[in-house]
């Protein structure tokens, strides 16, 4: 009966749309440059075709190192549009861990900014997959090629201008023939092992682009600042939704809070995603305050404390809380509001706001599990592993079908962190598995014992480990950065934990520190705190 | 690569995720009646498992006759839980055009409300392939069933508390196994002709759910009014579209202004869907006044004139003008605001509102096409065919290869209505290609004429017909009702078109009449009112 195949889902035919429909509106603004989404869809045209001149073929990878520039953006069209496939690398990775990433996904092409030109030229040394490095130079940054860097590089080495120059203005189709087919593949920054490459498909950019529209609450007029990544789960497919929706991104080299409220204020940014440290650097900057247009923050990452989202709320933002996994193109579960929420205190309001909820409308739902796959008791304290499973789960991990097996065991993809499933079937998270300390027995939930400090109200950041104990295996650790100009004791911050959550929980020791380790997604490592705790015993309790 | 398959797109993935978040959430209010989301499912679960205690089996097709009760919004869930599919019919149908569909759709069984068992009674006589009819009574509006209809309808007869008890409450999975599967067939009501069985799959129900969230600006607190016909392209999709986003369905049995005023303001309405005639309805009831909270009108069915689109800003409405046919799954295109419209005149504005638009974020967009397939100059005058692809456009027509041949020749649906594409890329739709009227050679819009007749302020109503012409061939002929207490001659009115458009367009006569012809949707029904005026002759200039 099917008189005409029905159209692939690919997120290509959101610019598509966008620059037939507002082909004059600000499709993306930095700093003193601006680009109509005609314009957009013109580069991602030009770079199109540029990536075949420089022989790039159908399913090829093509690696991208930079930062949230409109080149960046633009790579999420031309890429795809090429039939190529994209390869957005963490700008923070040392050259070493570059090189085994374009040489496991075999990039053809990286193109990067003249920042990490001194880096990609180590990288690429013995790199022969690629066979171009293409060097942007972000004119608003003062960034220039470093002499001894391209030096380095030799003849592979292009401007991005002779690059673009070679491409064409020639309309190519923004389709694609089978809609399972890799748009993308994401590199995990694992604390152990090798990182592996998380393969998302046309379509399920294409669908979870609607779930980060309707659970953002994207309209025609968002204005959208970019303080997550690109490289990040390509921006949780934000530079799809934002896209698709006709609202307007705005760029930022780096995530500064003057920088941050500079562009809240100057574009009236009405959206903006990141973990909960972008939060913390948005709230504790100096120039912060009260905001006179709304603004929705969608976090993930790490739950946010209720402290932080009681912040947030008393300056006027309006809080999404999700979660997810790269594995998951970002986020997978919201803490959906409930109708009886708006009568709650607003402390109990943070609690179920900081729950990691329930599948968005795109998913098939969370499940919380046991070893047997067998869901936990939905009592808010039987915890298992949560499992997930869908359109927003990826296809697979790239060259690796033994780690995908053992990823998706049972028919559900193993997110590795501990929760518990409450009666109203709302997940909280409770640990990352590999962070969970067992104490004499006992499981303790870090996120916890964190979320106990961060109530004290000289406390900026926290992060709890498990360190060795003689008599209970391990005991929790924590890590403390007080608030400018704010003072607190170990003993007394010891003591507010114990008013707070069982005296067994607490931490034995709490250090003071300046500052905390993080990737350069905002996430803390906690591996590079609790290694030197570890240092010379040759057993962990667990891994 | 591909670890598990990817899920399959069904809407009955809503209903499930809804239930699941908010299962105490109103899901839908009737008069005095209100069921929560999991009533709601618990209902589709009841009814899907009684279907099949009937008979029925996967693919089996289930007719529902109804108005927009909580049953009729229950049967979208439960007949495909079934892995059956929706017939559903249009009320005001006579018993022969009914006997038509049940006998061409091979419906197993009819679902119907009380009110309407005499005609169904007739309907059913010689229909062999129906083995049950489930008869409702609808206690808010008193309904009973007739006697004499029930004992002519004999042992098939069934009432739907007995078909419910053969239910179940076992849970169902809220999944297809292939999206591509039908969900439901829409009967169209063309006006010469069988009707044709238009067949919808789960996919394409589940992504025009995206669009009609999307472009109506649905949102979990959505209160949405249903003075669209369920039966209509499936109320455009909206009982799976405010299910999924988790807003509250409000039913209304009957179209008048008194009871919609009513329940806008009783439960502070915040969308609702009508073809131009509901919104004259609205406007010009006696209880009409300003709102004090948001609604969005989202209008289609026939371009409303500028005259109404200020009427109706003036009282408050949002208004989203969309285009679409059966075949489209409803809504296919949107008048999408642009940045310089706010600083339009509202007048000038208004005109830019009432063109049918761009395609909406799922589509392919719109063309409009020669006979040759090739595009029209986009220059706003130069007229042709809109055609449309993709999956908001049907699978085909059901059990009729040779008419799905037809629509889809040369590879894009033909919708048979003229428009013009403009500059800026927005189609307006001419005339419907049987109501265009053809005068000296020329093509004059009866649009064009009508809203020329509205923009006069005793204008309520307005259908113009091509009516025989000696000299011309045709000439428009306009039908007027005026409003309450307003006067207008008829050369009054003819002289005031001809100050707003060239006079060969304006109408030779105007009849100024109490009602106009409709259908059940509140489209005008021109050929009721072609007809008399063309009787005698054998030949028609066209259609």
């Amino acid at each position: 009966m099917n008189a005409v195949s029905h159209t692939q889902l690919t997120p290509l035919s959101f610019l598509e749309r966008t620059a037939r429909v507002w082909p004059d509106k600000p499709g993306v603004i930095y700093g003193n440059r601006s680009l109509s989404y005609g314009e957009v869809a013109a580069r991602a045209t030009r770079v199109a075709h540029a990536l075949r001149a420089s022989g790039v073929q159908t399913g090829d990878r093509v690696a991208y190192l930079m930062p949230n520039l409109p080149e960046m953006l633009v790579a999420h069209f031309a890429v795809p549009l090429a039939q190529a496939v994209l390869v957005a690398v963490n700008t923070r990775l040392s050259a070493e861990e570059i090189a085994y990433i374009l040489d496991h996904s075999g990039a053809k092409v990286l193109v990067t900014d003249a920042a990490f030109l001194p880096t990609v030229a180590a990288a690429v040394q013995d790199v022969t997959t690629v066979t171009e490095v293409i060097v942007f130079e972000d004119t608003e940054a003062g960034g220039s090629v470093d002499p001894a860097a391209a030096a380095a590089i030799g003849s592979r080495l292009v401007s991005y201008a002779d690059f673009t120059a070679r491409g064409s203005d020639e309309q190519l189709n923004w389709s694609v023939e089978d809609e399972l087919t890799p748009i993308s593949i994401n590199y995990t920054s694992g604390t152990t092992g090798r990182p592996k490459g998380v393969v998302y498909t046309h379509r399920g950019a294409y669908l979870n682009s609607f779930g980060e529209i309707v659970h953002s609450s994207h309209h025609q007029d968002s204005v959208y600042l970019w303080t997550l990544p690109m490289f990040h789960c390509n921006g949780w497919c934000t530079p799809w939704a934002v896209t698709g929706i006709g609202g307007t991104h705005v760029c930022l080299r780096e995530v500064r809070g003057e920088a941050i409220w500079q562009q809240i204020r100057e574009h009236r940014v009405t959206h903006l995603n990141g973990a909960p440290t972008v939060v913390t650097t948005i709230l504790n900057a100096a120039q912060a305050g009260p905001l006179d247009h709304p603004l929705v923050i969608t976090t993930a990452g790490a739950p946010p404390s209720p402290t932080t989202i009681l912040q947030m709320e008393r300056m006027g933002f309006g809080i999404v809380h999700v979660y997810g996994l790269t594995e998951t193109y970002g986020p997978y579960s919201v803490a959906q509001a409930q109708p009886h929420w708006s009568a709650l205190r607003s402390d109990e309001r943070a609690v179920v706001q900081a729950r990691q909820g329930v599948g968005m409308i795109q998913t098939e739902g969370l499940r919380v599990v046991d070893e047997d796959m067998v869901d936990v008791p939905a009592d808010g304290s039987s915890m298992g592993e949560i499992v997930m499973r869908g359109n927003n789960v990826m296809a697979g991990y790239y060259r690796d079908p033994e780690g995908t097996a053992k990823a998706f065991a049972g028919g559900w993809f193993h997110s590795g962190d501990l929760g518990v499933m409450h009666p109203d079937g709302y997940v909280e998270l409770r640990d990352r598995a590999k962070d969970v300390v067992i104490s004499g027995g006992e499981n303790i939930s870090t996120i916890e014992v964190e979320q106990a400090l961060m109530s004290h109200e000289a406390v900026l950041e926290v992060a709890v480990v498990g360190v060795p104990d003689e008599k209970w295996g391990e005991r929790p650790k924590a890590f403390v950065v007080l608030k400018a100009g704010k003072q607190a004791t170990e003993a007394e911050l010891i003591e507010h934990v114990r008013t707070k959550i069982a005296r067994y929980k607490a931490p034995r020791n709490i250090d003071l520190v300046a500052e905390l380790p993080k990737t350069s997604t905002g996430k803390i490592q906690k591996f590079a705190l609790r290694e030197p705790e570890w240092a010379g015993r040759t057993h962990r309790v667990h891994g």
